[in-house]
């Protein structure tokens, strides 16, 4: 089958021929249509994650038709369309992954192939509203922005909530699920463009974080957040968290910007405020996000399309900031 | 009325008589048979704090008899053996406290006197057994770690505690509530001695956080925790995170060691922890912290007690953090 591999580190991907998968117990081969690109991809490709074990099939993210079935398998799904829960081995406990947890597309292959075999227990009925590429936009993304705001986040309808850096596939995702949710929303980024786009998505109001005292200019123009989506952290922590009510609540899903720096405690304890991990979510919490989406019939805003042979092209492209919404491989 | 004044910032506290406080309505005048000391009194003193004006009687916890009561107040007040909420203001939403919320001992006068006047709305019966000592050094330690642990921490039964720096009234009140619930404790201090008696209290175990990767130290021997209640924060702050299980809280009540850095994003992210800020606590959490007490009949440790004229010896003494609980003046 033709694959996207990472060979080497810090190489560009290799798009070959690569053995059909054999299935396993359980498990059933799907057809990948199309794959999402995350900056998780970027980053194993860079060697800045751990458990990199190579040559792997990058992407964590697909959608496609179940060809095979193994054995112990529900034959409903053969030739179902489906998209696929990325995250292998969350466990039993719904607060926390267990210490065996895995991502598609490393260490295991991933979605940027031809095909892909996976654990039944990971496949979901993809949303028939969506298209291929936009269901492959789904998965990783929605996981995660799903959890944050609603599992971790717990949002209520009167929440007003804040997303930073909206260009981000998980950040844009939080949009559009919490506006569909009925909530006002207020997000930064460095772009007008994305600024601009967010509004067309429904969000209220937004500002550029690089502005001084932006955070000033948002609470005076929005008043406080109750509920703050953010993955950037560094040095500019303090700031987001200064936008957050008492009694509120910032969830963190990501670092880019580094470690969280020189926060004043009472920032904190004088305002009860609350700063609340989330990272990708249960099977669970995948089910519960898509009802949601089914639901609500969201789209998820795919940004740019390639085609399979240009992956190493759509990773540069992923690494510029450039796009707005996913960036995705379409593969058959 | 014979009351340990502050009449100027960085100055002794001045022991003098002072007029007897006149009731508005609502309000009842409280003959103080002991008050208790908090760190805050020394901040207040330094003028490290804000909305301080002078002069002011210092003092947030005290115990007495309700001597004279005003129009509006139900009679069966009077004459009761009483402790004091310190809290004035926290508002209707069990949250967070009002923009408007105070402590008693500034802005407004506090217990370091013969009487003090406050509204009927914050008296609760005195535990009957607690002399007035300890009923003195109950109200905002008590307060303060039962929000933190139980209410925002929300423990349940089979967490394991650690909670930090165990010779503060706070911690100490910790220590004692989480073990009468039942729950497993575990301790850190930079003295043997307090470590020790911890131990007596009911502490399964403790570390120094002053030795080198005292972090991984106690992980060893008693595992991750699932609550933590911490009030140092500064640059050991990550190495507290450190001793969270995935999915856990760190509850901070205070930041005596500064501000809050270098935290790795992805130990909070990718280990699903919250960490959540609480102080002080509603006239609700101040009952229901109370029925706690009453229940599991638990008595302060009062640390020494010194008479009012000697009120600056006190605020010196507690300023040295050589103290294990509370330093309480008798007052009459």
């Amino acid at each position: 089958m033709k694959s996207a591999i990472l060979t080497q580190l810090n190489e560009v991907l290799q798009v070959t021929e690569s053995p059909k998968p054999i299935l396993a117990k359980g498990e059933v081969l799907v057809a990948i249509k199309s794959a999402a690109l995350n900056h998780r991809d970027v980053f194993i490709q860079q060697g800045l994650y751990s458990g990199i074990k190579i040559p792997v099939i990058l992407g964590s993210d697909g959608s496609g038709i179940v060809s095979e079935i193994a054995e112990g398998v529900d034959s409903n799904w053969l030739n179902k369309e489906v998209i696929m829960n990325p995250g292998l081995n969350w466990g039993n406990n719904p607060k926390h992954q267990a210490k065996d947890y895995i991502i598609m597309g490393t260490p295991t292959n991933g979605t940027f192939a031809e095909y892909i075999s996976i654990s039944a227990e990971l496949l979901h009925p993809k949303p028939s509203h969506l298209d291929w590429n936009e269901a492959a936009a789904l998965p990783l993304a929605g996981l995660t922005a799903f959890r944050a705001l609603m599992v971790q986040g717990n949002l209520q309808l009167t929440n007003k909530v804040l997303i930073t850096g909206i260009g981000g596939g998980v950040a844009q995702m939080a949009l559009q699920f919490a506006i569909a949710n009925g909530n006002e929303v207020w997000v930064t980024s460095s772009s007008d463009d994305k600024l601009q786009k967010a509004f067309e998505l429904g969000a209220k109001g937004g500002i550029d974080y690089k502005k001084d005292k932006w955070n000033k200019e948002l609470v005076q123009q929005a008043g406080e957040f109750d509920v703050i989506v953010e993955s950037a952290c560094g040095s500019g922590f303090g700031a987001v968290v200064d936008c957050c009510t008492p009694g509120g609540k910032v969830l963190i899903y990501g670092g880019t910007a580094g470690n969280i720096g020189n926060i004043i405690p009472a920032k904190i304890f004088w305002r009860q405020i609350a700063i609340i991990g989330s990272t990708m979510g249960s099977n669970e919490d995948f089910a519960e996000m898509l009802a949601f989406v089914n639901k609500h019939k969201i789209t998820p805003t795919v940004s740019h399309v390639f085609p399979l042979e240009q992956a190493q092209d759509a990773l540069d492209f992923l690494n510029t900031g450039n796009q707005f919404g996913k960036v995705v491989l379409s593969i058959s």
